[in-house]
């Protein structure tokens, strides 16, 4: 029995709901409910995620963390930026 | 050569990131800044990822997503309760 799409369906959930999150804290810049703890802690796990993605030849691993690290990064800028 | 640390070193970071965000929003009551819709999607989607553990018999996934997503539906309940 094949349940990888439920393994498809978690990737593709975690991976794009830091969509909505960019795009509100860019749009609204209000930064001072979100976590600067959260979000330097979850970037630095996300590049790891990548760099292990690297060690396993994973490429959905690899194309999913390259993806998040980039929302992650910017949310965690916006935070450094505004507070 | 053994490169699992990295990927121990990322589940971790990314498990434990949800800690400072969580104990922020329940003292701070601020969800403002926070996006609903990452954090239904993102809940769900860890739910997925634990059901997949599930699926793989993997004890390191099932007990980190159990984890992450008793923070994630924690900060989920707060921005439906405080809006």
């Amino acid at each position: 029995m094949s349940l990888e799409w439920i393994g498809a369906l978690a990737a593709t959930c975690t991976t794009l709901s830091f969509v909505p999150q960019a795009v509100k804290t860019i749009r609204s810049r209000d930064t001072r409910g979100i976590s600067l703890l959260m979000y330097a802690t979850f970037t630095f796990g996300i590049a790891c995620w990548f760099g292990y993605g690297l060690v396993l030849h994973s490429w959905p691993m690899i194309v999913s963390n390259a993806v998040t690290f980039v929302l992650s990064a910017t949310i965690l800028a916006l935070k450094l930026k505004h507070g």
